[in-house]
């Protein structure tokens, strides 16, 4: 991890963290909800998705505000919750997840689900609070249900579970990708955009480095599935060959997948240096490059 | 059902309905996902937070526009994802409901989890896109939010669940109902409101309805599940008492819990004469009247 990320987030993360806190103790009324919800928020995820939101105010030297925190907060209360319910029994049937047993394992289904649904529904609730103005709310709040809902996770989510009994092709499973993990690193970096009123002028190059950080996300975890170390990624290793299921990997091969990596985070850091041209940024780095840096092998 | 109640539904119903199921085909990629949700959504529940909602426009003679439809529908999205996550084997395990078998039977339990997901997500989607102004949708979305989250009904179905396993008294029975059913009930009536701009001048009265109508909708609940007619209502009953759950019938037998439903309707029905008198409505009956008659037994 490049060394201003890293500084970027010892800042950040913590603020991020405690906003997300306060807001979920704030609405909660039952305990064990509570710490069900909380157990899989704190298990240690690197917060992708916030830091590049974050990243995209900081890089069009925006104001990273308390409604930048909450938002990225909602961000990450919306991919837990996916998190939460995707490894249910009934989905990927996951017992381990960053290390630590899945919420289920820990609360039972009954309780995990609901704090999925928590997580989701404080999500919209904590955007629809936030300090920032009603017209930008609203913004934010379509793009969000957008794509975190059944044209974009959910739906790649259901393509992914159907795709498991069959054999894709790569656009099959491109299409999969970027709605299943490629839409909420898309609102990641639009929201980012919006918040820094940047919307209009660099729109079509932010939304090549967008679509390409989130390709080469899923081909670096498919990867990682393959030649990964379970004590660092901790999680299971080689479940997507015993499931039988369509990868980068399975469709490309080890070596194949690893050149399409570099190739997506190249498209990425050109479109990055494209907009730093146009903007007439001069930083020699910046977060963005250095979160797509964090997938290359 | 009184005369204007049903012609009132069979008037607003069919448009509520048409709204919903635009909203979303359009926002679907899956196919299988789009049944489960529609299955349910189709499923022949009675419309009556919708109609609750809309009848409170209607009582303050304020105008039921596109915008309020499409607020009312997501509030139906929202009871119904409820249902399916409610019905699921971890939670309450029911096969039947409203006559026909629940979504997990048909669909499978990932799909079920996956569409109540998606029915929640598209809900606040739907509100967010309405045609109203952006400071009413952030209003509505605010509240919505929060009726429906873990101080509301997602709160108020842990407390059930959890409630199971021992004696509950009258104030901790009220408790869990307040939010596991009374939140949604709530928010038909403060959205009608919020939608119709009178939510100054007679928001105690309607509180006091809202809340009342509430408690008499879950103890006519609790009765129908020891008196009712499983063929008319399209569940089994007994399960309650199966469950050994604490419920108003046990808590005060058949007859007390007759006494006080007729009580709250009363409760009810005052608020309601209360705002009629201080706006000068003179109009004999009201939906909302009559929506109240339907709890009556």
């Amino acid at each position: 991890m490049g060394d201003s990320l890293l500084s970027f987030g010892k800042i950040h993360i913590p603020k991020l963290d405690r906003e997300i806190d306060q807001f979920i103790k704030s609405q909660a009324t039952e305990a064990h909800l509570l710490d069900s919800m909380s157990y899989s928020l704190a298990a240690g995820g690197k917060k992708l998705r916030p830091l590049l939101l974050l990243g995209t105010i900081a890089f069009f030297n925006g104001q990273i505000t308390r409604g930048a925190y909450q938002v990225a907060g909602a961000l990450e209360m919306i991919h837990t919750y996916s998190l939460i319910h995707d490894d249910l029994p009934a989905m990927d049937n996951d017992e381990l997840r960053r290390g630590k047993p899945t919420n289920h394992i820990v609360y039972g289904e009954g309780l995990a689900i609901l704090a999925g649904d928590g997580l989701l529904t404080e999500a919209f609730h904590l955007v629809a609070e936030a300090e920032l103005a009603a017209e930008l709310k609203v913004s934010l709040l379509q793009r969000l249900a957008r794509y975190a809902g059944t044209q974009g996770m959910i739906g790649g989510q259901v393509a992914d579970i159907e795709g498991e009994s069959q054999q894709l092709d790569l656009p099959a499973l491109q299409s999969v990708h970027r709605r299943k993990t490629g839409a909420l690193i898309k609102f990641a970096v639009e929201a980012g955009l919006l918040i820094s009123h940047q919307e209009q002028q660099i729109s079509d190059q932010m939304q090549i480095y967008a679509e390409n950080f989130g390709i080469a996300f899923q081909i670096k975890d498919d990867l990682l599935d393959v030649i990964g170390d379970e004590t660092v990624i901790g999680k299971k290793t080689g479940m997507d060959q015993a499931l039988n299921k369509s990868t980068y990997t399975s469709l490309l091969g080890v070596e194949g997948a690893k050149v399409a990596l570099e190739d997506h985070c190249q498209v990425a850091m050109s479109a990055l240096e494209e907009v730093k041209l146009e903007l007439k940024i001069t930083q020699e780095t910046s977060l963005l490059a250095e979160l797509i840096q964090t997938l290359m092998v």
